[in-house]
């Protein structure tokens, strides 16, 4: 069964007291937060799809929005789904906050990748659109300082809307992507890069930026700016102003387009993602790093391969590391399929390094492969068993995840 | 199926790195937190029975912890759950900080009561204690007003690691089990109680108090203590200090032990609790209020029922309120079963103004009645559905909640 809600997008209420909204599944994020905006209100979930996807897409596969630091991933800020299954209608008769209720088969809809039913509608949480929203950035002189900046920063009480850092090879992407700065800006400007290459012992190869988004009154973001930026200097970090970090989170919204963007070049292009602890980071970014080279070589592919990768969140015990891969493959026969083995080979190293199958992209079909080296056996059979015999002619039969062929 | 797990309470391993526990599901919450206490560590989930409970029942009764704006409530401290249900084990292969990863089994043995399996062990986020542990407490002028403030403390972000609004019967008591102060301290005691009563306009039976328990660094608790005391002075509050607020948290503590000690009085006493969305948080209390005096009164049961409540936890879209029921039934025959009629009595009305089914307790056989206004059929269907399938010979044949007969 493979439906379109898009026509299904209306708001079917709003609870100002409670802070809750009831919106029906086909509903894209950028007209859900237009339709919030117009009443001072917003939801805050920003994926970097968030112009293209929908509340009910959100839901099945999880998902993870940029602030969710403030607002929460799509599992906190959902609080009842509404799904049709074969069997009926599986939703909560009320909302609420938070509840003992024995087993919540609410719980089962996120991440169920279509393979249980349709997702109609769902309440949520909403808040006030924040009066004050502020953009910074600090550069560290390295991806390792960088790193111990964020472990610090996650076990604080001021940690932003959203907080990323971002490897050179980004960081130096963003600043050529910068707009020319003209006249007394652009000497500046210049004087900035100067200070900061020369005078602190920065080199440019190796330097690394966090942006942040700052969100909330007036006394909470002064709060979190004076905090930030003081532990930041506590790691040697140099604030480059909120021109950079706004242009550092924007920059992620042109994700879902770079693909198309990439393509038109004959360069594959692609991003993955996973969650990783925190002492297992190095490990995995050099691993992923060393593998994507190592195969780019042995399959004779012209050119150097592009890798560079960015921590978009973070959390206690662990982050979501965001890579960007690319290659030349102007010749390349069935560069599809190579370039596939190649992302195959590089989450497989991924995982035996300590990384998660998926931070927010899901399963479905591509990572069927490593749901072994996630659940034990019995869990997936617990899964099996509820959906065969829940959907025992299989009309879900879009077979994601453990149910992929 | 029924066991006793206490044995097994050790711990397996600490992750210091990455803030990880793995813990027998045996341990109680005072062996726990004694253990990592040691070692500079807590998890920080303090429901009321700590002393008593386990790991394993938190999970299976999906367990809310005093501290939960801190540390989260027992689904927000778990990343990792391993039961040994009929068909073998369920566990993640590894713990995560936050995955996108299909169906999630995980999710599902959080409030399973011991219908599908025994929790034997999981793996939980720590966190480095506190350097600062504060108390105080505000005074508000009646109960309207402290809800309306916590209404608004909960849109901030400087809410502290427990907030409760006690109402006016409970503060009574509460002040009744005052240590008597001597000297110049009970001088000064009854200049405030003085000053409270009236210079201010307040009333001794209308007023009612919150507490507040603040941790963290001194920058933290002192940011809180600065917001929360401002925000308490718009509402008209009056500062009760440190000593009030320690009390009405330890105080609390002593719930697990209440029942027993009332009994020896020929006092039926419980405790009932429920989730409520802010907007309904006036029509429950007095609708249960309404219910136990009606009821108390067509039983013709001698002397006046007890009744008080407080919340003890808020969110963004509600809050928890706990009751506290009590009457004496010297020389009532079947007095259990008609105080259990009339708690089912006073349940039914709390859910029907809006109220869950529970907010912590869990469902067990005492609330199975009132599953059906919890869940669509079908939501209960795929549960049992599940369960029928992995289960098969009902092993774990407790019935509870929707098992329940």
């Amino acid at each position: 069964v493979s439906v379109d809600l898009r026509r299904m997008n209306k708001v079917e209420w709003i609870n100002e007291k409670d802070r809750r909204i009831c919106v029906q599944a086909g509903i894209t994020g950028s007209d859900l937060e237009a339709w919030l905006g117009e009443r001072g209100y917003c939801v805050g979930h920003e994926p970097d799809s968030v112009e293209l996807s929908t509340l009910g897409g959100w839901i099945a596969t999880n998902a993870s929005g940029m602030k969710k630091n403030r607002y929460g991933n799509i599992e906190d800020i959902v609080e009842n789904v509404t799904m049709i299954s074969p069997k009926g209608i599986i939703e909560q008769v009320e909302p609420f906050a938070r509840a003992s209720i024995g087993f919540k088969p609410q719980n089962i809809l996120f991440g169920s990748e279509g393979n249980l039913g349709i997702i109609t509608k769902a309440i949520l949480k909403i808040h006030e659109k924040p009066k004050i929203k502020k953009y910074n950035s600090v550069m560290f002189k390295n991806w390792e300082t960088g790193v111990e900046f964020l472990y610090n920063l996650s076990r604080t009480n001021f940690i932003p809307s959203s907080v990323r850092l971002v490897d050179n090879v980004q960081f130096r992407f963003g600043q050529a992507l910068k707009p020319r700065t003209e006249g007394l800006m652009k000497i500046k400007a210049n004087i900035q890069k100067f200070f900061v290459l020369n005078v602190k012992g920065f080199n440019a190869d190796e330097m690394c930026a966090t942006t942040f988004v700052m969100e909330g009154t007036s006394s909470e973001v002064r709060y979190q700016e004076k905090n930030i930026l003081a532990l930041a200097k506590k790691h040697g970090g140099l604030v480059g102003g909120s021109g950079n970090g706004k242009r550092g989170y924007l920059l992620t919204f042109a994700i879902a387009y770079v693909r198309d963007f990439l393509t038109d070049f004959h360069i594959i292009g692609e991003t993955m993602e996973t969650t990783v602890p925190w002492s297992k980071i190095d490990e995995v970014c050099k691993a992923a790093t060393e593998t994507l080279f190592e195969l780019h070589a042995k399959h004779n592919i012209p050119g150097k391969p592009y890798i560079s990768y960015r921590i978009p969140q973070i959390y206690h015990t662990g982050v979501c590391i965001y890579f960007m891969l690319g290659m030349s493959v102007k010749n390349i026969p069935h560069s599809e399929d190579l370039f596939g083995n190649i992302e195959h080979a590089i989450r497989k190293v991924i995982m035996e390094h300590g990384g998660s199958i998926s931070h927010h992209h899901g399963v479905g079909k591509l990572r069927k492969d490593f749901m072994d080296a996630t659940l034990s056996d019995s869990s997936m059979e617990l899964i099996k068993d509820m959906k065969n015999a829940h959907d025992p002619g299989n009309v879900f039969g879009i077979g994601n995840g453990i149910f992929a062929k």
